[in-house]
């Protein structure tokens, strides 16, 4: 067994369905709140609005904005001061969360965290705003919330396609993880355990978009595989994902749903045991072209292309993607395995078994 | 998936074999200690000694009594005190962690645990103390090791057999847990995979004790079994290994060498997924079949009975366990199969695939 140096985050984690009003009352009872900061998106004002009648509520931001524009962090953690805050309760996607933890940063106020999407903030300690165009992220253990409380009747609300590309994400997380630069065997176990929850939840929820079952599944496996990739940190496929995005202003999401199959037949023939642990999690398919052909029974988007990224941006990529190959990758990345890497995502060639084995 | 509410417990965790001296030093350097405790078992002392070369050592308390006596524990809060000590290092069994955890509840200073046995306090929350024949437990946030140092290289000055029940022991953490009352979705895969890295981790110090890469295995599944215990809480076979343990004064470890294999044929039919995760990880085996001939392979004692409990003892040990069984227990525990069990347990009746069958 090798060396490894593995921080687990302390967090609170309720799971219930149906049960985000009492869960997160019993969670600010645990913390002592008596003057909350309510940060919720707009689609789940109404239940804002009920824990307002439970708990002491002394402020309210209804307007969320992606990202976190330092001008909105300012504001909140002014409100937050002014209003002695003692605890907050954010509701909905990545944005609220992320406002949350900007207000914690600055003033170390607890935060009882309600997600109603597969994105996985909440489980990490990462915060990030952007000033214009630039985005700075960091980590703080403050930003971690106390407590996470999971209801997949919330995430009834989300609109199918938002939901499985966001579970892909979620996937990605995990897969990634295998071979990030903290991986280790704990973090490992949990994406493990996080694909396994995911692949079932996702099918379930792309053949019925309501089947709560299935979403509690997914968000299960969604919440394992972003602590497993808070632990382990970013692996090649993110490190892509980053790059594509900052430079072609992709869809994250979508971006992330096509890239993973096409990184996993890059590292999978060098890294067995990941690849095995993934063709588990499918049921037993080769784990790249397994996962290709889930995110086809998953979502439309196919390729690099499709998203809007211009065949002439390919060789900048490759230029900005290569200085930022993590070490530990388990496959040494060159100018040329990595444009082929990133030409195939592009054009949205089929990813087939004998490809990979090819590459072993 | 049921309803569930799980606290994940903060804490590094630094792996490597031979590497303690280095990993100490940068532990005690993150904390940003500077005047420093060392407690550490006697057998442990050279490593003490490297030590102390590298960080400021105020004091050392070398005299670890079993089950931390009450007054042992103020000794070494006094002393704690006296030298104004902001990092505790404790370096060897359940009792040196013992005394360094009553020191933290006292003084809130962080622990750095070194252990060399697979009793697991080093990841749990717990803590204990005894007057005359009065254990008191009871768990403290503060109590938690913040850094855990494991080095394969100090187990190997541990004896063998002494070695393998202390190993079981850590197996009944991870199989008990599985029906415990906070047996939760998290806790269940943290020790499926502390089962895993035990059996055949177990299976090699059996075959040559000073197999490292066996002892590594072993000391990373008695964590992760004690960090799913610490969360799931005691189940069945903790509640009898405790009234047996109390009222007869058997041997901790071997008590639950002799009875979990007899447990979990009491509860594996009602419990067919549990009775699974164990039967995959024993390669198949019917789970408590598989852990009864386990438990053969790897020590000699086979029964209450050899252990010193009395054949009369029996019926007090029923009515002593039947009021504590968990409502969480998946079969309901009656006078007549309790008393089955406990009788089974102390003559070491062979444990048969079949009656386990039978009883579903």
């Amino acid at each position: 067994m090798k060396s490894f140096d593995h921080t687990t985050l302390g967090q609170r984690v309720m799971f219930g369905r149906g049960g985000a009003v009492k869960n997160v009352v019993a969670a600010l009872d645990s913390l002592s709140a008596s003057r909350v900061l309510v940060i919720a998106d707009a689609f789940v004002a109404e239940l804002a609005d009920t824990i307002a009648t439970r708990v002491p509520v002394m402020a309210r931001i209804d307007e969320i904005v992606q990202h976190v524009p330092v001008a909105n962090g300012n504001a909140a953690v002014a409100l937050a001061r002014a209003e002695t805050v003692d605890a907050i309760v954010s509701i909905g996607g990545g944005s609220a969360t992320g406002l949350a933890k900007v207000v914690a940063r600055e003033t170390s106020i607890p935060i009882v965290a309600v997600p109603t999407t597969f994105a996985g903030s909440e489980a990490t300690d990462v915060w990030g705003h952007t000033e214009g165009d630039r985005k700075t992220t960091g980590t703080d253990p403050r930003v971690l919330p106390a407590t996470v409380v999971y209801d997949a009747t919330l995430f009834a609300s989300l609109p199918g396609p938002l939901t499985l590309a966001s579970g892909l994400n979620a996937l990605a997380h995990a897969v990634d993880g295998f071979w990030a630069p903290r991986a280790d065997p704990i973090n490992t176990a949990l994406g493990t355990e996080g694909i396994r929850a995911l692949v079932p939840g996702l099918r379930g929820i792309a053949h019925n978009a309501t089947d709560l079952d299935a979403r509690e599944s997914t968000m299960y496996g969604a919440y394992l595989a972003a602590v497993a990739f808070a632990s382990a940190g970013s692996g090649l496929h993110h490190k892509i994902c980053h790059v594509l995005g900052g430079a072609f202003s992709l869809s994250h999401a979508d971006t992330h749903a096509v890239v993973l199959p096409y990184v996993t037949q890059f590292n999978g023939g060098s890294a067995p045991e990941a690849a095995r642990r993934v063709s588990d999690a499918l049921g037993g398919a080769p784990a790249a072209q397994g996962l290709y052909e889930l995110r086809r029974e998953l979502v439309t988007v196919d390729s690099l292309r499709a998203l809007g990224m211009p065949e002439s941006g390919i060789d900048h990529a490759v230029d900005r993607v290569l200085p930022l190959v993590p070490p530990s990758n388990p496959r040494q990345a060159t100018r040329e395995n990595l444009r082929e890497l990133i030409v195939a995502a592009w054009a949205g060639d089929p990813v087939k078994h004998h490809d990979s084995e090819e590459q072993r």
